[in-house]
C-alpha cells in the first residue's frame, strides 16, 4: 500500500468542519504528498481534546475554515518528504501540537519547550511552505478548495501530513489507544508535575479541575512521590476516579459553605500547598490556586487556557511572600524526548493510562465524541479510524 | 560602660514619631534591658530606607504610635537576654527586618526565608513577649508611655532591643557605614539577582527602577556574570551612576515615543529578557516587566512593595508561554548566612558598596535624611549616632 501511494495524492475520509459552530461532516478529501521536512501519516486512532471543542464552537476566533480538527493521535508513517531522516515509512509515531525543531536556542535549552524556528500555531497551513496538504474534491458537494489544518496535527482524517517538528517515533509495542493519549492532555498533566513544577517527594499538591489534564497531574505527582494530593472539583465522583491516580483528598467547592477554597486548602496543608495546579482555564480558579499556595516557596502552575481571555489577577503583596506563578504549554515537556520516556514508563507499568479512556466511537460517529465530552462524564473518547 | 548598663534600663536619645505624618522628634527615652532571646544594641550608624518614609507618611496604615523607625543599621551588642548564645557583648552586628529563628521548617529549608516561628511584622512590640522595650520618660513633654517598634529593628535610637532572630554578627573589620547598607536595601537587590532569580552567566537582565534596590540588582547581576543589564528609569543620570554596577544599557520611558517599554526591551534582547526585576512597587511596572520577559523561560521578579495596594494583572495566555513571576522579600536571602557572605564579598572587593552612600547627616539632623530621600537624588543617607 505505502509503495503505491508514495509521492501521490491520497483520497481518504476526513471529518471536515466547514463553518464555525457546525458539526463535522465525514467526506472524501485529497491529501497531498509530504513536501520537504514533512511526514504523511496513516492515522490509527485519535481522541478528542477539549481544545477541539473550543476551536469548533468559538465563532469569535480568527480561524480559517474549512478545518480538520484532532490533535491527539497515533499513526504509521506512510511516506516522508525530503530532508526527513528522523522517522521513516512504517514507524509508529505520535504527532503533537507543539513543534520541536531540535535546532533553535529554545529547543537546545533544557528550560524551554517553545520552539522559535517552527512556531506553534492554532490553525492554518503547513508552517514552512504556507500551503495546506488537504483539499476538498472537485465535483463533490463543495468546490475544490483547500482545507486548513489545526494545531499542526489534524488527525480527524485517515491520512494527515505533519511537519517533522510535530512528530516522534514511539516503541512499536505500545498499544495504539494508549499511545494516542500521550499526544496532548495526559502528557500535559503528567509533565506539569514532572517537568514544569518538578514536584518533589513528600510535597503537598492541589489540583483545580479533575478533567483528563487534572487527573494526569495527580498521576504525575503520584509518580514524583507527593505525599498529599488534593483534588478540587464540583463533581464528587471525581474523587473515586482520582484515587487510582494518587488523589488522597478532595474538596467540593459547593460543600465549603462560606469558606473560600483556599482557606480550606490552607487548613489541610499547614498553611498552603507546595504546588497548586490550575487545569480548567478560569482566572478565578487561577487566583484560588495562587492563594492556596504556601508562603515561602509555594508554586502555582497554570496549565489551563483561560476560556474567556480574562487576565490573571494576583495580590502584589501576597506574591512577595516568596510565591511563584508559572505557566506552561504541554506541561513543560520536550515532546521528542519526553513522549518516548512516558511511553516506556507505561510499558514498565510505572505510568497508568487505562482509566483515562472512558469511551470509544467509530470514525463515522465522531460527532458523538463531541456530545460525550460536552456531557462532562467523558475523560477521553478514542476514535478508531478502521472501526 | 557595658558592665554598668547590663540588666538596667538605659536612658538615651531616640528619634520618635509621635503621630502619623509628623517629623521625628529627638528626645530622651528609656530602653529596657533585653528579655529572653533578645539583644540590646548600641547603634553606631543607621540609614534611611524608603519604607520608613512610607510608614511615616501613610496615615491609612493601622500602625501603633508613637513609633521609632529605622531598620538599616549596624551596632555593637551591649547585652543579651537569657537563651542568647549566638551573639555576645562587644560583637559587631547588623540587625535586619526579616526574622530568622533557624529552627522552623522555613528557616531549615533552602527554599524559604520567611520564618514561621518568629513572624515578620511591620510594627508593634517585641514578638515573643508582646511588650516593647522603649518608653517615653515620666515628667517629660509626654506622659510615660510605651513607644512601639518598627520592623523589629527601630534603629533611630542610640540603643535598641531586637529579637535574636533579627540580628547577625559580622566581621569586625567591616566599616560600619558599609555594614549598615547590608541591613536591607542592598541585600534585597543583590539577593534578588543572586538568591531569588539565580541569574546565570551570560543572561540578559532588565531592572525597572534604579533606586538603591534596583542598582543593587545590577550589582548582583554583574557579579553573577549577566551579559546585558538594562536599566529602566525616568532619570537619565541613573545610567551613568549604574554603569559602575554593570548597567550596559538604559531605557528612559519618556523617550520611547509611542512604543511601550516592553517592546523596546524585546527588540534589545532578541524577543525578551531572561530576568526582569520590578524594584519600584507599581503594578503597571510589574506588568511591563512581565511583558518584557522572554517566552520559554523568562522570569519576572517582584521586589517592590506595591505602593497603592493594586493587584498584579498578567495575561493568562502570555504566562502559558513558559513564563514565571515570582515575588521575594529581602531578595530571597537567608539573612544570617547571607549577610556575612556579602560582608566578606565586600572585604574581598567583589561587591561594590561605596557609591550607594550619597549623603550623610548627624543624628540631630535626621529629618534632613527624609527630605533628601524625597528629593530623589539620594540613594542612601547615613545617619551617624555620634556625630
Amino acid at each position: 500500500m505505502e509503495e503505491q501511494t508514495k509521492g501521490k495524492p491520497i483520497r481518504c475520509k476526513a471529518a471536515v468542519c466547514w463553518n464555525p459552530g457546525e458539526v463535522l461532516v465525514i467526506e472524501e478529501i485529497e491529501v497531498a504528498p509530504p513536501q520537504g521536512y514533512e511526514v504523511r501519516i496513516k492515522v490509527i486512532c485519535t481522541s478528542l481534546c477539549h481544545s477541539d471543542i473550543t476551536y469548533r464552537n468559538r465563532k469569535d476566533l480568527p480561524l480559517p475554515f474549512p478545518l480538520i480538527f484532532g490533535h491527539e493521535a497515533v499513526g504509521v508513517v506512510e511516506s516522508v518528504g525530503e530532508g526527513v531522516d528522523e522517522v521513516k515509512e512504517g514507524d509508529l509515531v505520535v504527532p503533537f501540537f507543539l513543534p520541536e525543531c531540535g535546532d533553535c536556542t529554545d529547543c537546545k535549552s533544557p528550560k524551554s519547550n517553545l520552539c522559535t524556528k517552527v512556531p506553534f500555531q492554532i490553525a492554518g497551513s503547513m508552517i514552512r511552505s504556507g500551503t495546506t496538504r488537504f483539499s476538498a474534491l472537485a465535483g463533490g458537494r463543495h468546490h475544490p478548495s483547500p482545507i486548513y489544518q489545526v494545531l499542526g496535527v489534524s488527525s480527524f482524517s485517515e491520512y494527515t501530513v505533519v511537519d517533522v517538528a510535530n512528530v516522534v517515533k514511539i516503541p512499536i509495542d505500545l498499544p495504539p489507544d494508549m499511545a494516542c493519549l500521550l499526544s496532548c492532555g495526559i502528557s500535559t498533566g503528567v509533565g506539569g508535575a514532572w517537568r514544569a513544577a518538578m514536584v518533589e517527594a513528600g510535597s503537598t499538591v492541589v489540583i483545580f479541575g479533575l478533567g483528563t489534564v487534572g487527573l494526569a497531574v495527580a498521576e504525575g505527582a503520584r509518580i514524583q512521590g507527593a505525599s498529599k494530593i488534593i483534588g478540587v472539583d464540583l463533581n464528587p465522583q471525581k474523587f473515586e476516579l482520582g484515587q487510582v491516580y494518587g488523589l488522597t483528598d478532595f474538596i467540593n467547592p459547593k460543600e465549603c459553605g462560606d469558606k473560600p477554597v483556599h482557606e480550606v486548602v490552607r487548613a489541610m496543608t499547614d498553611g498552603g500547598a507546595d504546588y497548586c495546579f490550575e487545569c480548567v482555564g478560569l482566572a478565578s480558579l487561577m487566583s484560588d490556586a495562587f492563594l492556596s499556595s504556601r508562603p515561602g516557596w509555594g508554586k502555582t502552575i497554570i496549565l489551563g487556557v483561560e476560556m474567556h481571555g480574562a487576565p490573571l489577577s494576583i495580590s502584589a503583596l501576597e506574591i512577595l511572600k516568596g510565591k511563584t506563578v508559572m505557566g506552561s504549554m504541554f506541561g513543560g515537556i520536550k515532546p521528542k524526548a519526553d513522549i518516548p520516556i512516558l511511553a516506556n514508563k507505561y510499558l514498565k507499568k510505572e505510568l497508568q493510562l487505562e482509566g483515562f479512556i472512558t469511551h470509544e466511537v467509530s470514525f463515522q460517529d465522531i460527532n458523538k465524541a463531541f456530545d460525550l465530552m460536552l456531557q462532562g462524564e467523558c475523560l477521553r473518547c478514542i476514535i478508531r479510524m478502521d472501526a
